[in-house]
């Protein structure tokens, strides 16, 4: 059987690692061939994942073929595309500074920054205009691909897509729930006696915002699992201080580790399962993220800004650095989305969507994450769980914030984002302190925010 | 491996053709086990569906065992089911006369009668309290059973026990999608000069309530298929009178026969395909049903209460029909439901659930047909499409008729019912004289009423 | 104290009948003061007017000053009006012939049909656009103004104006509540052997849409009023036929009389008193109108296209009618509204607004009739109560109809047209003989539907 | 013209002050007569009240005459009633120490303690139940009365007979809207240079939840008045620090006075004007009370439990303390909201009821702040303005506390109860440590918790 031929155009030259798991995934699809476009406002990043690209599906276990260059402009890398992957870092890396810091000296302490809290709301107002751009663009070179995208604060970013260009056809995807199922398949390892098993044997009821996103049902082989979970968080000690193993974290880099404990205390809380990672799920709530003693109390570090500078920097200088590995199938579904849509085996996975009815208590059009079925031409979300109405109170809270940051980010209207600020459970600053605050992260990043109207310094 | 044990409570002992499939179902699943209880206020009715269940289970193709017994009181059949599953009558079917025969007489004719109408609108008011009280006994003696009905009207039948005792597990099962998508087999077939794929290779997006469902997007293997319909349609003469089809199937008795002229003008005119027999459709608007003649003209018979009638008395005298024939695999969903409820091969199909979302047009609660997820203990409604504006005014009509006719079931209301007549979109007649119709209905089953308040004769 | 000095502008030349009791009204206004600017199509009619308000001023007991004039532009009319009215007829009144003769013909009767039903929709396809237009003109030339809509179909030009300028400050005014508070009034009279008293001592609950709005509760110092008329309606021969009665009428021209037949079979079967006059809301259901025999048993009869015409024609003869008659205070609710807008006497009446949770059961911005207080620079609507669960769906299907021919008339768009007069209660041919009718309706009224795609004749 | 009779009951013995303006208020109005049953579960507390309606009573200037009882039952209290007002102390004022200061000992402080925050969610667990207890009562001895709550938290008590017994006729009434009113007044007076208006003279567009309660436009004579207003606050040093003047303020107990700095500042940064004492304002949002020297830099003073407890002592020992007064019409809306339900002068005010409509974008059902009609028998909601999108989200927040606290305290649930506290704007403390706090605080309160299960102390 003849591979199906697609087009796919990647926009953005950011994360390597996931443009590295993206490539394998694809160069381990025989069913699959044809091109990629990377674009990026950078052209030297594009080429950068080109060079990844080419060392991945040169190697001798690449079973399909795909022609990948990058192009010098945005039309180029849309015409004729079937898929459109949108993976950008709005801005310097170095804007991160105002996202992170400034809020940080004013208190405010957040472990990621790029979702929610003021640094996501400032984040927003930078990707946002730039998402609406995307949108025209691709409505106008190719108004039937899918569209995909992968950029933080995922919400905003879809939404903007979606809010601009309604017609087009768009999703966005996240990890954070698979490994929340690979935590699960640890419990059935426990509980059973036996190695875990695959995360997608795990069958959960799900809804939520991305990063927020709350399981009220997990089945493994038939087994409930809540329940079991439930009788392991009794246990005398379960949720002692991790300040401890926080600090050996930290100290180590290994930054996006945790044992779970927020997950599990909102839990215990508010009886459903936080399913994105504890740094995550710290951010929409006042009560885990205090201060950093606080945050690693819980077991949670903060990645630092130099980290995330030092990061970009490394990866500019030293672009090979994935060529000579053997290719192995990771967990990036997205491929295995793409198969689905275009005919290959169907799949049904969680995924972030604007919400045509299937998170009941939410607005509709606001961009939500449960789970959908990835069918021959067609994504069809299935209906999530009514959550508890304590968690709904949280959830609804967070698209609030989020709605107004859209609306202001669409807008550019600095005095809306602001009431989202003020609005955000992170900030409980005085709102004349809250205003400085924000005041100096404008100014921060004046340059990002062409067409807006900034208060004078 | 060993099959999975199951109990069944199979409550009526109406349609043997029904029992027939279901049984033969059973009988083909290897991976299924244990026993069935009849249970009918006609014992002798729960016998002779015994009788022809031993003759298929003892047939040598079959490849399950299921112990089989009628059972002389509910809470005996009920007592440990894991699956219940209800096909009753309400009332001897002579009842049907006031369904069918009096509206009539009025100027109302009905090709079916049974799930909207002036028929439905009776049949509802005696079946619905019979539904109440089984939700009451389900809700007592096995309140964790799953609970399915195929009991018309379906959707009136199914809300009723969801609103009795809504922490039930309950959902409805309806063949008639089906034969839309083998219809649209059919095209596929007519399209690219091959055999009919299965109807289950039709991906279709769906939504609506039972009998009244609409199919707004068809795939097959990538191809949609309502641009090659709509391209049928407009053949000089496809819609021309067929009154002499109609004479022959009235002649001859192939009363459910007709040729998807009224799904098919439904399409042409409001842009979504009716997703059930014509006979059906047509009691849902006012345009094809005026009379017999006018049914004739699209096609479809009505189904005469005499023959009903006659074919109950007939089931009665001959019980052991079936015994003797080779068991073959039909289309008896429902058993493939049971298997992933239980574990074995999950499977995704339509079904009628009370509205959590996964129909935005209609309020929470109603009882609508849309696609679901059957898996390991549970099923979860998929979204559907949204309907084409026009589609939704004559859905939410139809539905507002159904919650008035719950409600004055349930509330034993015969002002409110007679609301619900009215509002009928078969009914046109001045309000004096549709009282007087209706009068003469209620009078004609006045037995069956129970604890009504109902006008002097 | 001084006036206060207003502009009107008044658009379209109309009813002579109507701008002879609005001036009037504005001459018996010592508080009120300035100039009124007239404007039609047919600059002609628009002098007819001004010389009819000159006629008017001039009395001896004319207390207030205007001066009048007829302007050539919409845009002069409109520059500084402080008070937009709009009486419009769209297209010459031979266009009326479609509207009722056509439907006619095929069986389809309409008493009124400028309101709902096949000739209710094809006035609003004909006047949609040219409110469209007329929002889009007072957006620009005086924004801030009060547009108050009269023409038929009230509901929709208003939700015209509404729907393409949502900053206006738009409502609708009609006197068909009135009269109904007027035989309430007179059953107070009966009821308690005194005059009847003034409408506006009737206090009532009322919500709904325009010509089928509901009174669910009237009190008259005190006196709940319902309960007593409840008690006459029992009287026998209380619903005896009204045929004499209505020859009668129609032999003398007695168009608008009535005996509130159809509002009060409506109370008894639903429960809420039909508020607006019998010939209006036999339109709405599908029960009164079946033929032109069947409306004069509940004592109503159809106003004749013929005396339509003639009375437009002899209009245009004779504008000099009114002069010379003493002025006498009247019922036009128009000029007390815009005299607490003004900030003179508040008042509490009904009016059609977009809904903004007036009448909850409804659509979000749908234009409906509910009470409203109109005080100084603004007017805020009081919640509706609760309707009956039969009459909700009633309003509700009328609402559908209503929402899918607005959305046909400012898209033009044909098919969806066609589906709203399908849903339309009044209609129940054939589909393929409705479109007969309806391709024949606007065959006759292309003239008035430019840049529709029609379809072929 | 005779008085018009009625009977109030009048249950709680609780505020003197109240009771004096009450007994003024009725003494006042020469239209109305009858009696007043008082009854409070201290039979003494009703008999001090009692004595102060004598002594008001028998004042010269009274113009009414009402005979004024203690009762010793609920039942007898409640026989006959048209009117039950309801102002009582949930538990000895001693539980005040629980909902005020163990809070503070954990580092949430709140300036009044009785709406929201941990102080308002603990009293609602104790007044809920004995709120659906009176509901219980009322619906057995006087369904038909108006039912009038004036107890904190006012929503959460009135949403408690509302959902105990729906068909009983209940609202709320507070004061805190005219004092918006009166300070809007002064602005008058500011910019006009005259004395300040009546402030019903003020009409104001208002929406929300009670204490919390928001006005959008407001007008004097055709003035917009907000646009001035907001002119006021940017003059320099408007919002300098108020520590001063709220330091002399605590010094001499003027505990309710401020500067209404709080609700302009909402103003500026939310555009819509909070309606009412700053006191309150600041305790739903997490901005202004993070601590004591925080609100003194706001003007605003926290009313300290000692005051309270004294207080209440106080007037255990002095009841007579009103006897010799002359009396003064004061600003007690409440006894022109009983005179227009009976006939007499119409009003429009506002006022607390469930969400018929009336605030669009809260829940149906939610207890909401509008203004409404009072007429004779009927109250009937105005729909409030559209609130901006920001207040939108901080008034949903506020209601989604109020949704949960609603249901724990009626299903007596704890968990859910302390969720709702997490949710709450005044709480960031860590899950854990919060956790501890509402332990201590149920601890001390556990008297008045009969019936739940409470965690083991």
């Amino acid at each position: 059987m003849q591979p199906t031929e697609i087009k796919i155009a990647y926009l953005g030259g950011g994360s390597r690692y996931w443009a590295r798991d993206l490539f394998t995934e694809l160069a381990l699809s025989p069913r699959l061939a044809g091109r990629i476009d990377l674009y990026d406002v950078d052209l030297a990043a594009a080429r950068r994942n080109v060079a990844i690209a080419e060392a991945i599906f040169d190697r001798p276990e690449a079973q399909s073929r795909f022609a990948v260059r990058a192009v010098p402009t945005l039309p180029a890398a849309l015409r004729e595309a079937d898929f459109v992957l949108l993976s950008i870092e709005p801005g310097p890396i170095e804007l991160r500074f105002a996202d992170l810091e400034i809020p940080a000296r004013h208190g405010v302490f957040q472990p990621v920054g790029d979702t929610t809290g003021p640094g996501g709301l400032l984040r927003a107002l930078r990707a946002v205009p730039v998402f609406a751009d995307f949108a025209a663009q691709i409505a106008e070179h190719c108004p039937r691909a899918w569209v995909i995208n992968f950029t933080n604060p995922l919400t905003l970013c879809t939404a903007a897509l979606a809010a601009t260009a309604p017609q087009l056809r768009v999703f966005g995807c996240c990890h954070e729930v698979f490994h929340t199922q690979a935590r699960l398949a640890e419990l059935v390892a426990r509980q059973f006696g036996a190695p875990p098993p695959d995360r997608r044997e795990i069958d959960v009821d799900l809804g939520g915002l991305n990063h927020f996103t709350w399981i009220t049902a997990a089945r493994w082989k038939g087994q409930e699992l809540l329940s079991l979970l439930r009788d392991e968080l009794v246990a005398p000690g379960y949720f002692r201080s991790r300040t401890r193993a926080a600090c050996g974290r930290k100290q180590e880099g290994r930054w996006f580790e945790s044992d779970g404990l927020v997950s599990c205390d909102l839990f215990r809380r508010f009886g459903a399962l936080g399913a994105a990672g504890d740094r995550h799920l710290a951010e929409f709530v006042p009560w885990y993220a205090g201060s950093e003693a606080e945050l690693h109390r819980w077991g949670v570090v903060a990645t630092p800004y130099a980290w995330r500078r030092h990061r970009a920097r490394e990866r500019d200088r030293s672009p090979q650095v994935f060529a000579g590995r053997p290719l192995r199938a990771g967990d990036e579904e997205c491929v295995r989305m793409i198969a689905a849509l275009v005919g290959h085996e169907p799949i049904d996975t969680n995924v972030n969507l604007p919400n045509a009815g299937q998170m009941p208590g939410l607005p509709a059009g606001h961009v939500v994450e449960t789970n959908a079925r990835f069918r021959h031409g067609a994504v069809t979300p299935i209906v999530a769980p009514e959550l508890p109405a304590g968690v709904q109170a949280l959830v609804r809270r967070a698209a609030d914030v989020q709605a107004l940051t859209l609306r202001a980010a669409l807008t550019r209207d600095i005095d809306l984002a602001f009431q989202a600020l003020l609005a955000d459970p992170l900030v409980r600053l005085p709102t004349d302190r809250a205003w400085k605050m924000f005041s100096e992260m404008l100014a921060y990043v004046r340059g990002a925010l062409a067409g807006w109207r900034l208060p004078a310094t």
